[in-house]
């Protein structure tokens, strides 16, 4: 961007800020530089001028937004293959323009050549974020660049994959409040990459609107999803997701992370067989409360040692928590979204989970799916049907671009 | 329901109406037997503790809900065709138990035998509307039963309908706030119906969150869509909408409506080669504040006889609104939904409108479509992919069940 451009967005974010105080002085700061992200948090209104239409999040930061950020109501996630003759050159450029969209979309402002700039002034909190296949390191010849460990996701016998929701050179997902802000950032991304990109899988995601019982949503199982996630601004958080300089991390991917994305249908006609107790024997949590099995209220900690009077666990043995439970220390951070693609002709729902989860590095995603492919209760009534990893650069400094530490060497 | 129910019921709506103050005690008057809904109005929040989860709307009342509700974030429009060998009798059982169906999920509480009642607890102010397709009239030997008038939506030529998005026996029109209020409901009345009925069709549209500029919301052209709307509690409202007794109007539809779902592509790649000035030449409005060319506000009269000093008219002759406006007095209420689903491969987008329009006869929606079928510049930008009527039948009293006046005869 030109010096005055910068000026322009810079007094455009002031305006936002005049009229909605925290939200976008803080926004403001993150793209003057600062390193903002880990401090944002979810906007409280302050007074009834401040509409949720026009909520900004930072773009600019040392980590992408849409991973920290409290997640958005809705979710666009596109993936897209990379046309045979594009080349380290041209994804570049690719990657300079769509950074610009994102940094003047997020903020309410239209892109460069935007169609429609009225629909681009209520970003309702929208993110853009940017990730790498594996597949893509091979096409531009980076693949020395790939991240040590395994960097495809396993084949696991539960698995029924789909190539149709499955892989992508890129993945570029959108989060925001307002589905038609969404609608609009996917269209100017698409119109900017289609001449070189071709559309693999779209998919779109959902979370219910907070809830009196409980801050944790629920998903189409009605199980309160997410209760043992780290937080965003704990260290837990930090060490989980964030790739820190390492001697097995590459020097780009510092301050990255990286992004599984898998697509499980609910069975939900088997699921519904099950009585609520079938339900939390399966699940080891109260459906309602969310408590774990023994326990009184949803945070408490699960007592994984607790027995009945006949000796059985309380916590059954092959209960989802525990399975996914880790003495290792091994953890990931959840950050996933429910859709529902409407029943068959015949009534069977087509509904489940876009499961969407950040962690370093892959392998500690995997150690966990592999105790819950061999024994997790929920694997009768789920069925993975897509599954991609995405390596996701580090956030940008105003006037940089998204992915610039890997292709821009 | 038995009385004991009724009891459970009321002191369930008295407990919600104790947290959340007005709306549910308008919504326990009208489940009581009042005629509440014709003054339902949008709620507005109280206090802090009012979560937007929790808003119900009423389901008894002289018209069905979902109508002159003031449009929720979220719709699914269900389609249902009878199977073969269900009759009259049967159908009326199946209405029945929808109806219960929707009065019970509509006030937070699970359906009958409801396989997920922590997922009832947030209606998000869920609506739930019938409507019968004209060919279940002749199916159930009910065909002299139609209202007078055309019955069925003429073709035009600019149609290019699919089979997959037009017609059906049973329309189930399902809004809330909350997507996973939406699939849960979905879910129980696919559940009840689909032994008897294939699922034909299921659309899902949004709208966006309320801005600054405009309580109008935008549809996916960038447009303000519905300025000129008539606006429910008004008698433009009751008079457009509402069939009253009358010599043409059959007496079991009285207090219904006749129900115009249409899908309609717009061609957004072909609608973005227009700029700014073409593109509010097309509508006869201002992109950005929605007011008539030659106006300054949204909702000024336009002024279809005003010329420029050239003699051309401000409004030009093929001009959306000029098409659609009438001067004899048919009008139509659009409740309609924006669609997307996701860009093709090559990036085109797939994305329009789920027009919906309520009026008391149909022949009200043909003298607008036939005039904008004919001439409005609109047509280059836009295709209808979808084309469905439905006659809704009038609201019930609790105890009773929608389609009762048609039906149990």
């Amino acid at each position: 961007m030109s010096a005055s451009e910068n000026q322009l967005s810079r007094r455009r974010l002031l305006g936002y800020a005049a009229a909605t105080t925290g939200v976008a002085a803080s926004a403001a700061a993150g793209a003057m530089g600062g390193h903002m992200i880990s401090q944002r948090v979810r906007p409280q209104p302050t007074d009834d001028s401040e509409m949720a239409s026009q909520r900004v999040e930072a773009f600019f930061g040392p980590h992408q937004a849409g991973i920290a950020t409290d997640p958005q109501a809705h979710a666009l996630l596109l993936a897209f293959d990379l046309n045979e003759e594009v080349d380290l050159e041209r994804f570049m450029a690719l990657m300079r323009i769509i950074s610009d969209d994102a940094a003047r979309l997020t903020q309410g402002q239209p892109a460069l050549a935007d169609n429609d700039p009225t629909l681009a002034k209520n970003p309702a909190g929208l993110t853009v974020t940017f990730g790498f296949g594996p597949m893509l390191f091979t096409k531009l010849g980076l693949a020395t660049q790939l991240p040590e460990g395994p960097v495809r996701i396993p084949g696991f016998d539960i698995d029924r994959l789909d190539v149709q929701w499955t892989d992508g050179d890129l993945i570029v997902q959108l989060c925001a409040d307002d589905e038609l802000a969404l609608i609009h950032a996917q269209r100017m991304m698409v119109k900017d990459l289609r001449a070189f990109m071709s559309v693999r899988w779209a998919q779109r995601g959902f979370r219910p609107l907070p809830t009196v019982l409980s801050d944790t949503p629920r998903n189409v199982m009605g199980q309160l999803d997410g209760t043992s996630n780290p937080r965003p601004g704990t260290d837990e958080f930090s060490q989980t997701v964030w790739a820190d300089a390492a001697p097995d991390v590459p020097e780009w991917f510092t301050g990255g992370t990286t992004m599984v994305v898998r697509r499980i249908r609910v069975e939900l006609d088997e699921w519904d067989r099950l009585d609520e107790v079938g339900k939390e024997l399966a699940l080891g949590r109260k459906m309602d409360s969310g408590a774990p099995l023994g326990g009184t209220a949803e945070h408490d900690e699960p007592d994984f040692a607790a027995r009945k009077e006949g000796g059985l666990p309380v916590i059954p043995t092959n209960a989802h928590i525990r399975r996914a439970h880790s003495d290792d220390g091994a953890r990931i951070f959840r950050r996933s979204y429910n859709f529902d693609a409407g029943p068959t002709a015949g009534g069977t729902p087509e509904a489940g989970l876009l499961f969407v989860s950040f962690q370093a590095r892959l392998r500690q995603f995997v150690a966990i799916q592999e105790r819950l492919a061999e024994a997790d209760m929920l694997n009768s009534y789920t069925t993975p049907v897509g599954s991609s990893v995405f390596f996701v650069p580090p956030g940008c400094e105003y006037g940089g671009w998204v992915g610039q530490t890997l292709l821009d060497r």
